[in-house]
């Protein structure tokens, strides 16, 4: 399998070309570190853009959809979507206003988003999504049964036309404003930082928190 | 003013009405909150999804569109748009996969854009985005001039179609599930943690991080 994708129509800039990516690794990096996507659908001629679970299967991207009802009606024939995943990773404060920034990570996935029907196709997704999400839960809780299968939907994506576009740098002001008396640099951001688990009201108060819970944090995703 | 935004055939849930809200302070709240947005429009029939910044102005919702060359070409008649806006403040473990689920927020803004193309509203505007992502910044950076004023699009959005999403609640498992031996609850998240400040390599040795950096959190924003 090649190193990176293959640029196309969709994933060309206009601009700013040297922010975009087309490294595999790099892409599935970012897609893996996200709790959440962002899927954006067509109807009746207007958009919709919907925050969603996602997890990726090799060179398959899926899209937990159950609350895209509207999505759902019409997607049996495969329908057109676009999968945005971002990380805003700082804040690059410039001594000018217009050179004011971010540092951050966005693959964005365009294609036809086909539902998955295949009873153990979407039982491994299913799993896929607690791992992806929770690493070392699949141990600790009751899996799917048939009925519950029957009440999830899930759409796959092809990871083929998909780009990332990523600034990680510290600001690049004017030449001009570098002795202007006003502090420039980065603030560095961490997102998903977990606090300490809450028990379930109802848990029999005796049962400690496993490490699977305990340890969790953004970086078990990718390990 | 009302306190709360009509619901619209848009925004009128067709699953799951419990979770959504049109509380104007609300929706406030979690869209000043965000540092981001993803704003969806149609390019060709498509639907293209781009993280944006985005700043609120009482009830105009202001994306700053730059990098959103091709929407650009297309919009100044005004296009149709969707800006969404999530946070995801905690992973809800149940003990059954089904019921395993986020606590969110999430709005949903559908809407005509409109590029601003007034001096006087867009030099407004431009302030306005950044003392939403860093509160005080004003008085410490050189303000923005006619040819940067030029090179900046803006899009107006009125709030007006619009609603707010949310989950905030222990793990809602099945009757039949609550004696199994595993662990159930919840991991809080917190987004947007700020790391220790890098000063940028040009930057005078001798001066000391300011106020409005060293204290910026999330919370600011809001204040």
């Amino acid at each position: 399998m090649p190193a990176s994708y293959l640029p196309t129509a969709d994933t060309t800039p206009t601009r700013k070309s040297d922010r975009v990516s087309y490294d595999r690794a790099a892409v599935h990096a970012a897609i893996d570190e996200a709790v959440m996507c962002h899927l954006g659908f067509v109807v009746e001629g207007r958009p919709v853009v919907l925050p969603q679970l996602h997890a990726r299967v090799g060179e398959h991207l899926y899209v937990h959809a159950s609350s895209a009802a509207r999505l759902m009606r019409s997607t049996r024939e495969g329908i057109a979507v676009c999968v945005t995943i971002s990380h805003i990773d700082g804040l690059v404060l410039a001594r000018s206003a217009f050179n004011h920034s971010l540092n951050y990570r966005s693959v964005i996935v365009h294609g036809l988003a086909e539902l998955v029907t295949d009873a153990e196709e979407k039982r491994k997704v299913l799993a896929a999504f607690v791992d992806a999400v929770l690493p070392g839960r699949a141990d600790h809780m009751r899996g799917v049964n048939r009925k519950e299968l029957g009440a999830t939907a899930v759409l796959r994506i092809p990871l083929e036309n998909v780009s990332l576009k990523s600034r990680s740098a510290p600001p690049g002001d004017d030449e001009e404003d570098l002795a202007l008396p006003y502090w420039a640099g980065v603030i560095p951001l961490t997102n998903s930082v977990p606090g300490t688990p809450e028990p379930a009201p109802d848990l029999d108060p005796s049962m400690a928190v496993p490490a699977h819970v305990a340890r969790w944090s953004r970086e078990t995703r990718a390990s």
